[in-house]
């Protein structure tokens, strides 16, 4: 299929534009760079730049390598910036996860100093990537959209709810709030970037912004399907993680068939958002991947 | 003194520039705000601010409010900086501080994952803070210091060797790289942002880069011999800790005596690095308390 190659193919080049900006294991000191590209290098589905490039080519029209090429530094530094959150989430006093993307987490394989230093470190390099970006004013706004998905309004806020509400019967509300915080506002800030990149209209950057919002959350309450139900094969981390950690999730609030109803409605809406824009079928793919993790 | 009012004047005009960009302890998630207020607005001398605002000010040659206006921004990103750098060294896995500037630290008042949490978001903060700049130019090459002397070039880098050498027989090459990485990086770029912001020449931001150096590297020896004295109302730690730690100092590698000769040769240099520089008195006052310092 077509599409694949054009996922493998993205998938590639951003690992190794990657790879270029997170220097080499030599750098000193050495062991700051290891735990930066061990973290970052260890594979993942590369999601939010994918999201980013293709938004990016859908809007200029344009899939060569030129065009690619303008929207790159931003596509990795957001996943930069969606690692240095991982590996932070991940460490003893947070979520306290050993296993990241099938292998041992930061922590776990350079010690929690390491950990914090490095989440640290990827955060900074995030944003010095987006300054490799030639028009300074692009630079600005792009660096405005990623500082507020990175923000207490946006990933930390999240993160910081769902610390303090674990082990509170929390309501739905707040859990969607948590979910559109931690995943939500980094896809909407790929998406917005890609239409800062591209000079794409008011109107077309709000519905992009909404559609992230939807397969964001969508993508979280699937995850917490898939927890639920034990299929680690399909997620990051490992399953009944949730639970040991006496989280609530979408099917423990709702069970698991409405929760997959919910699920089924935030990807119809985001299939509606895109109806009308033009060459927007990497997108609908991309929304078609999400909707074919429910189990 | 007119001097001890000036001081006075621009501690309280970045203390309440700080409390402006903070937020209020109820913006939502609370928690975060209240550690990050807490961990700034906790006092301290201010020295990296006062150090930018004084230099920005000796360059134009003015001294009123609407002037300092202009460098308050990226002043308060600095300490911002400063204090996320505080907040996550702090930790228990890194220097197991208990107590910060004569208060419990982030982490003993609101625990571990806010405070590293804190630590993230101050950082974001910061970034976010120098975005208030209206110089898009300017934005960008205050960002590209900042991020400079943040990042494993250098104040993480300085962090990484000093963990990664605490408990060993280290040379004094790497107790001063560590040091120059750990202070002298913060001070260089408030130095440099003064000079961008100022339109100063190359030759100025140079000379200025250098003194920044020389002050922070005395300032830490410093400490260093203050620490070792036992002289606790003069640090902003609890004296002694670098023992704790074991942690090489300049008085375990040259002696008391040797380290405070070393020390007056790096203010004696600084001195002369700024000696023909117009308006300079208030540097040369912050070199003259720097000085004083020394039991």
């Amino acid at each position: 299929m077509i599409i694949d190659k054009y996922f493998e193919n993205r998938r590639e080049l951003i690992n190794k534009a990657l790879a270029k900006y997170l220097d080499s294991d030599n750098t000193k000191p050495e062991i700051i760079h290891r735990a930066m590209r061990y973290s970052v290098l260890a594979g993942g589905k590369r999601l939010r730049p994918t999201l980013m490039l293709a938004t990016y080519e859908m809007l200029v029209n344009r899939r060569d390598k030129r065009a690619i090429q303008q929207a790159l530094p931003v596509a990795c530094a957001i996943e930069m910036l969606h690692t240095a959150s991982l590996v932070h989430d991940d460490l003893p006093f947070i979520d306290n996860a050993d296993e990241r993307r099938g292998k041992p987490s930061c922590h776990k394989k350079f010690g929690n100093a390491i950990a914090i230093l490095a989440g640290d470190a990827l955060m900074t390099k995030g944003f010095e990537t987006v300054l490799k970006l030639r028009n300074s004013k692009k630079a600005i706004q792009c660096l405005e959209e990623l500082i507020e998905a990175a923000s207490t309004r946006g990933m930390i806020g999240g993160q910081v709810v769902d610390i303090t509400s674990s082990q509170k019967r929390v309501k739905l509300h707040i859990l969607r709030d948590i979910h559109l915080k931690k995943t939500g506002a980094l896809l909407r800030a790929a998406e917005r970037c890609a239409c800062i990149l591209a000079n794409a209209t008011e109107q077309i950057t709000n519905a992009l912004s909404d559609f992230a919002l939807n397969i964001g959350l969508a993508y979280q309450v699937i995850d917490d399907i898939l927890d639920e139900v034990g299929a680690d094969d399909l997620l990051d981390k490992e399953s009944g993680e949730d639970q040991r950690n006496e989280k609530v999730t979408y099917p423990t609030l709702l069970g698991i068939e409405e929760s997959k109803r919910q699920a089924l409605k935030l990807i119809y809406d985001a299939q509606n958002i895109i109806k009308y824009i033009p060459n927007n079928n990497v997108l609908l793919e991309i929304v078609e991947r999400i909707h074919d993790r429910i189990p």
